[in-house]
C-alpha cells in the first residue's frame, strides 16, 4: 500500500501539495471529504465538525468531561468521539488503497503502513501571502495572524497527543519542503519522484 | 548561478549525496577540495586543517587569543584565519559558476546567490550503521557515536555563529532530506528535479 501523509503549517500550501500530488500520482487525496464523511456519521453540520477537528485536544477533553457517559458508545457525538470517528475514517480510507492523506496526525494513525510522511512548511510572509489571496470572508493581516497561530498551536498539541513527538520538528518525517520561494506546482515532479523512489 | 549548498548531520550521508547529485547535474561538487585548497594556501597538513575546520569556533576563539599579531594579516595562519581562508575559497569557487557545497555554512556565505539549501539527516541508528560501514580506524560504536556528537555540535555552534541561526532548524534550509530508510541514489532523481525547479 502506498500512503502519503502530507503534515503542514497553516498558510504553507500543503492542501494545495497533496491535491496537486495525487494528480500526478493518480491516486485520491482526502483532505476535506474526511470531514465530510465525520459530519455524515455524527449528523452534525461540516462547519461544527471542522471546528472541533481544528480545535486543540486538550480543549476537547474539557468538553467531555461530565458528558452523558449512560449511553451507549457509538451514541455520543462529544468532541472526543468526533476525534475517534475521524481516526477510524482515516484508516478505513487507507485500507482501501493508495492515497494521499492531509493532517489530521495521518502519519501517526497509519503508521503500520510505513507511509512516506512529508511536512510542508513556509515563512509567515508567504503563508500570509498565501491566506490573503485566498481569504474569502476578507480577514484582515492581523485577524489572519491570529487564527495561524491559534491552528498551528492546536495542531501541535495534538499531534503531540497522538504521537509523543514534536509536530513540525524534521525528525518526524521524511522530506520537510519549505514553500516560501516556489510556486507549488513547481514542485510536485521533485516530489513525485521522491514517492516513486520511496514505494519502489 | 546555480549554487546547491547541503548542510547535514555527521553520518547522514550528505556527502553521497551532494556528489551523486552533483554527477546528475552535470556540475562540480566541492567538499574535501575545499580542505585541499585551504591547506596549499596556509602550507600546512590537510589533516590539520580538517580538523581546525571541524572545530567548534569558540575553541577557535580562544586558540587565538595571544596569537601574534604584529604580523600582516595574511602570515597568520591561526585557526580562526583558516576559516577565514576557507570562507573566501568557498566564495571564489561559487564564483566560477554553478556547483554544490557540502558542509562549512556555505549557505550563509554564499547568502547573495540565493543558493538552493538543502539539510540531510537520519536517526541514529542508520547513522551509526552508515559510519561503521564506512570506518577505516576499525572504531568502535561507542567512538564513533561520540565523534558524531562531538563534530555535530561543532557544526551546530559554528552554523550559529555565523548565521545567528538554528543549524538543522528546517527554517534555515528549503528541503530537509532524512536518509534513515532510502538509499542516497535513489533520492537523487527526486532532488535533481527539486534543483531543476528551483533554477528554472
Amino acid at each position: 500500500m502506498k500512503i502519503i501523509t502530507i503534515g503542514r503549517e497553516f498558510g504553507s500550501g500543503g492542501r494545495e501539495l497533496g491535491s496537486r500530488l495525487a494528480d500526478a500520482l493518480s491516486i485520491p487525496c482526502y483532505d476535506k471529504q474526511i470531514i465530510t464523511e465525520v459530519a455524515k456519521l455524527h449528523n452534525i453540520e461540516e462547519k461544527q465538525i471542522e471546528k472541533i477537528t481544528a480545535s486543540d485536544i486538550r480543549s476537547i477533553y474539557a468538553s467531555t468531561i461530565g458528558g452523558s457517559f449512560d449511553l451507549p458508545f457509538y451514541y455520543h457525538h462529544t468532541p472526543l468521539n468526533v476525534i475517534i470517528s475521524q481516526n477510524e475514517i482515516i484508516k478505513n480510507l487507507a485500507s482501501q488503497g493508495d492515497c494521499i492523506i492531509v493532517g489530521r496526525c495521518a502519519d501517526v494513525i497509519l503508521k503500520k503502513y510505513n507511509p512516506l510522511n512529508l511536512f510542508v512548511y513556509a515563512d509567515k510572509a508567504s503563508k500570509l501571502k498565501r491566506c490573503l489571496e485566498r481569504s474569502e470572508n476578507g480577514e484582515s493581516e492581523k485577524e489572519i495572524l491570529r487564527q495561524m497561530k491559534k491552528i498551528d498551536k492546536a495542531r501541535a498539541s495534538n499531534y503531540y497527543h497522538f504521537s509523543g513527538n514534536k509536530w513540525g520538528q524534521k525528525e518526524s518525517y521524511h522530506f520537510c519542503i519549505n514553500t516560501s520561494k516556489t510556486e507549488i506546482k513547481d514542485l510536485i515532479p521533485s516530489v513525485a519522484e521522491l514517492a516513486k523512489a520511496w514505494f519502489k
